[in-house]
């Protein structure tokens, strides 16, 4: 069965007349959840922020700021809608929603540019595409009032894309538990002194949440034959340190293509011969974040076969 | 505005059985092109063939087969539906339905998987995908039942994305002529012999329909800022001398990218250093075609800049 894997995302960050955010009853984050169509599983917290685990990615909060991230047929903007309905306009210094191109978008409620429309009669926004619309890409709608300290906010997305046959064979395997899998990633390692909470899946998927302080990472894995997806996503400084964890997930999954998208992250990129960078496309929001999107593909050394559908009602 | 260039591709092959198509009457393709929400625009023909020009592509007939290639949000699926039902699903030999990746494909009726399903329906076949679901890709639904002389059947199909900023300037001049594409295209010496009829579409766009004895190729260009696309497709014999059609094309259009989608088609292609192949597949379809899909990206040297969208409520 077809799931698209492939995340909405929006960041919502409130001016410091607001409340803290932690401070918010678990009532009002089920009720954001539910807008979208999601529901919460488990949640991790320390001083700084709580990290919902949602049957359909995650859901991070921190004193003046959120960050979700659904996928499947969710619709993420009736949340953002929501959250700024319920915070009121005046209090949100910045919002952020995006969405990558999807595998089949034709199943989803809304496209993108739909739910930029939509947003754009709550809060003054501009659009922006990184990439190739017949291709990779991201679109990103944005709010316009300049941000402070907006350079010091750094986030590095990595999304990956058909990994190869014996790390699918894995990662679909029967009865898999959630220590293999954090194991396989080698998360006690890379992310020392992180809280983790994850969830399995039946019959595929994965589900990670990790904070540490204010600092977050999560891991979201389909591994569904037709569409394999994993994607990794941090706000750890993107300095030597964590190009080193990209690399190790690169090296891990063995993905036949990935996307690299860091808000305010300048190290250029290189992961080795076997993959050409495709797309690259760097530039400024009008809102002083740096942007460096970048699509990868594994060379390809011999044609491959084309994919056969077994079953045309299955599909 | 936007406006889905890429093309629905239906090619059905009928039984010697059937009465010549070429003698139906004009009411029967105007039923068949008004199915799929399109009209038709002007004819040409020759002793073996008719090509329809459309106000979303073009319609090829010939004595016992139908190529329909149609574009933005048609419903091409409809006219397959009746043509099966017209002509008898006995009296098909052979159909082939095909769609590539969309720019906006949240924006069609419906998707191909829902396609395949409602042409398994009515007729036995399989669904076989070329490329990458998140990225270049076609789908082909195909009827089951081997082809006679199948391999004599030879198709090459080039699809072009993101022109330079040069060729898209006068591909969306005003007052364009038709004389003037034909030139920039080289028609006349590249095609010679052959028949034309083309149209173009105010304030963008151009059509072309040439055919030559059972020979065709048709040009469709859709220069839209937000996703320029240019498709070219013909059953010259792909040898010597069609590649050097292809190379014609690239060279003029300078596109950031392209397919090349051949059935029977063997030659190995090679577009100069500037262009990498970015995926390439190679196989036989069960009806004893072979196919050869390639995608192909511009070396890009400097990182590109986002594409910032001028206004939200025009997109």
């Amino acid at each position: 069965m077809f799931f698209e894997g492939a995340e909405k995302k929006c960041e919502i960050i409130t001016s410091n007349a607001v409340q803290s955010l932690i401070e918010k009853p678990l009532s009002f984050w089920e009720d954001l959840v539910s807008a979208s169509g999601a529901t919460i599983l488990s949640s991790i917290e320390n001083e700084q922020s709580t990290a919902f685990l949602l049957s359909e990615s995650s859901l991070f909060v921190w004193s003046n700021r959120i960050l979700m991230l659904t996928c499947g047929e969710t619709k993420l903007v009736e949340s953002a809608e929501l959250f700024i309905d319920s915070i009121g306009v005046k209090n949100i210094d910045g919002l952020f929603f995006q969405r990558k191109n999807e595998y089949r978008s034709a199943l989803q409620s809304t496209d993108f540019m739909d739910d930029a429309k939509r947003l754009s009669k709550k809060i003054e926004g501009q659009v922006v595409c990184f990439g190739k619309l017949h291709s990779h890409h991201t679109l990103l709608f944005h709010t316009s009032k300049k941000l402070e300290l907006a350079e010091q906010d750094k986030t590095c997305e990595l999304l990956m894309y058909d990994m190869e046959p014996e790390v699918l064979s894995f990662l679909t395997r029967e009865n898999l538990r959630t220590k293999e899998l954090r194991d396989f990633f080698k998360l006690d390692s890379l992310f020392s002194g992180f809280s983790f909470d994850d969830f399995i899946f039946r019959p595929y998927g994965y589900s990670l949440n990790g904070i540490k302080e204010d600092q977050y990472f999560t891991v979201h894995v389909t591994p569904q034959e037709v569409c394999p997806y994993v994607s990794f996503e941090t706000n750890l400084q993107i300095g030597e340190e964590s190009l080193s964890i990209l690399q190790y997930f690169i090296d891990r999954l063995r993905p036949g293509s990935f996307d690299v998208l860091r808000f305010n992250g300048h190290k250029d990129l290189f992961f080795g011969d076997d993959y050409i960078r495709a797309i690259h496309v760097k530039d400024e929001l009008s809102i002083a974040y740096s942007v460096d999107f970048s699509y990868f593909n594994k060379r390809q050394k011999e044609p491959e076969l084309m994919y056969s559908y077994k079953n045309i009602e299955e599909i």
